[in-house]
């Protein structure tokens, strides 16, 4: 029986072979996503990988639909896996945030789902660092949103010359809009517009100058890349932390997606190899909009998945290997000292060693070929009921010590 | 918007209300899980949340879907959610176990979900801690799963008086089934009365009497409770790890799921208040049935939810508070040190604290206020940009020091 196109399987480590993924992998990356935003005053949260499909059509319209995971479930209720975590966000914070003091800093780790056409490599499902800053319209949420960004980033070993921050503001562009004599009505057309410049860039400019914005002055504009107010004052402040090296402003970058509100930004590799590592903007208006008006809030933050940032990782060496989970082997070399072999190996994990043994009876050489394979740095044999052997297998140093004794020798 | 009946949002603690679960106190019991897993030598894997239908009717029959979040996908695939692991990690082990050494040691922390009615307090929902143990038919295995279950309840300050494992076995059940009579092709009607004895007496003394097993005589095997030759290994095993006390035999046990084989057993609070706090056993022809006779490996495991676990653990006081994320506080007393303050607040995160302060102007005692809030053990104030004075908010210390000495007075 087969799994579901577009979802993966995560094995421990070593790994059968390349196209399954590693969940010793997957969790190292969660947990280096924990810490780095615990460190920035980040909480954890979490809503159901399930939601009414109505929160994500309020937030992006109807025709999203077409992209999402969505059913029809036994109570005839329309559902969607969730495809973003923001609108559940949005929905739990506007419940309870007389709670929390502002501003609300919180993160999470959602597996996200989308419904495309399974291709090969073309997954249906992914896990994406997601961290918010609520309720502070000052561009000082947005540098320590950013600064957060950053230092994620460099937690797994990647360093300025890997990757960028791209910045940008959809205030400038509108400015530019306003300035250049364009119609409210199309600034959203000339947004799209924008953001494809790079990807397709002659029906870009095609739209562009429909919407009389003559290519020449468009690049014109983000040649010059001169930052607002508000951007200088978020690189000052990542440069006061000592993070200037890791931003450059961008005005090719403006983000897709209708609900943004000011600044924008892209995290990518400088090599340009592979696709946005993450990204995030200002929503200001989401939280009154999935509220009913009822709770208004100004808000920012970024979503960072977790295939992208596995395999920069991967190809940059970053990713370590997983392959020596356990700390010491214990060898039963007589079965009249299982029991008093078993009592050690409880004691030791109990003490916090990661402890493996034979279940069952076995040679002693086979039971220290297993410890090898297993990359152990002891292995521990009990001589009798009060002395044990424990040998480093790299110094191949041998002690003879009471039972007691015997984590003191583990380092 | 309202979230789906039955599912639970995760919010950062102080909580705003009791109705409200905590995203705290679920990463607290993961990462505990994790930890005595792997202690025990368990890797973590994971599968999708969702699988074909047909993974679990292979496994239960067509009556299970009745009770399962299933739906009709986009492309006409009959899917459902998973309404536990053991299916996914049959499917997994089955097309890569030539790559592990046996007997595999696997564990998993997955959402699980199924489809009932929506009653007050009943959830669609829950998340689980699987361990199991494949490809040894030793009861050596089955005590070293069920020492890691008592183990992994443990390590939450759970004790002997407060929990105990009920050890059974379907082979004991088997054999006084044989002995007295019984038509093989009626075993696992007699294996369902048994099951529902202690829920539903009446129900079951009458199907027992129907079967030809009266009462009475079912009752004195119960009480008598003599341990078959692999419980008796088992209870053996466990006493020379010092885990006798955690354990005792009790055939009232059989569980209800047709698969299990051998073992089986369930955990729970000793003043009986709560529903099973764990539950598995032995199940040797799954990995067979699902891999369509592939793959033989006789298998064990157990499966325990965080419902159960939480509301006993509150219970017990034993789930701490998550109410002080913060180490230090940093106060900016002056605008003009706010380009200083935010180096020495990066240095501090980058030293690996937990740092908060405020992103906007504020008055200071305002700052101290939310600093106290947070329960902070330190707050640091720039003095200029050589110096800053940390206080010791328990013992009221304080000290001036350069920026490099900070982390030294923090503890």
């Amino acid at each position: 029986m087969e799994r579901l196109p577009g979802f993966r399987d995560f094995y421990p480590e070593p790994l059968p072979h390349q196209d399954v993924w590693s969940a010793d992998a997957r969790q190292f990356i969660f947990e280096k996503w924990r810490l780095v935003a615990k460190r920035y005053g980040f909480r954890e949260y979490d809503g159901p990988p399930l939601e009414p499909l109505e929160l994500f059509t309020t937030k992006s319209g109807a025709e999203i639909v077409g992209q999402l995971y969505n059913f029809t479930d036994k109570g005839d209720r329309a559902i969607s896996l969730r495809p973003e975590m923001t609108p559940t966000l949005a929905r739990m914070v506007a419940a309870h945030e007389r709670n929390y003091k502002k501003p609300i800093k919180w993160f999470a780790i959602p597996q996200l789902f989308r419904y495309e056409r399974a291709q090969k490599g073309r997954l249906r499902e992914h896990f994406q660092f997601n961290a918010d800053l609520i309720g502070e319209t000052d561009p000082a949420a947005d540098a320590e949103l950013i600064a957060l960004l950053i230092d994620t980033l460099r937690a797994f070993g990647l360093k300025s010359e890997d990757f960028v921050i791209r910045l940008s503001s959809r205030n400038a562009w509108h400015e530019f809009f306003k300035h250049g004599g364009g119609d409210n009505a199309h600034e959203y057309d000339f947004f799209q517009a924008i953001d494809k410049l790079e990807r397709n860039p002659e029906e870009s400019e095609k739209k562009l100058s429909e919407l009389c914005f003559p290519l020449a002055k468009v690049n014109e504009f983000i040649q010059a890349g001169v930052p607002t107010t508000d951007l200088q004052t978020i690189l000052d402040n990542l440069a006061a932390r000592g993070l200037r090296d890791f931003v450059k402003v961008d005005y090719q970058v403006i983000r897709g997606l209708a609900y943004y509100t000011g600044v924008v930004f892209e995290a990518f590799d400088r090599k340009g190899e592979f696709r946005a590592i993450a990204g995030g903007g200002r929503y200001n208006n989401l939280v009154k909009l999935i509220s009913g008006g009822k709770v208004d809030l100004p808000a920012l933050g970024f979503g960072m998945g977790d295939v992208v940032l596995c395999e920069l990782l991967k190809e940059r060496g970053l990713l370590p290997k997983f392959d020596t989970p356990m700390d010491v082997f214990v060898i039963i070399e007589d079965e009249v000292l299982r029991t008093e072999s078993l009592k050690l190996i409880h004691e030791l994990r109990a003490a916090g060693y990661a402890v493996e043994y034979s279940l069952t009876p076995a040679k002693s050489d086979k039971q220290f070929k297993r410890a090898q394979e297993l990359k152990v740095a002891h292995t521990a044999r009990v001589e009798n009921d009060a002395y044990v052997r424990v040998r480093n297998l790299k110094t191949r140093e041998e002690i003879v010590t009471g039972f007691a004794g015997v984590a003191n020798h583990l380092g």
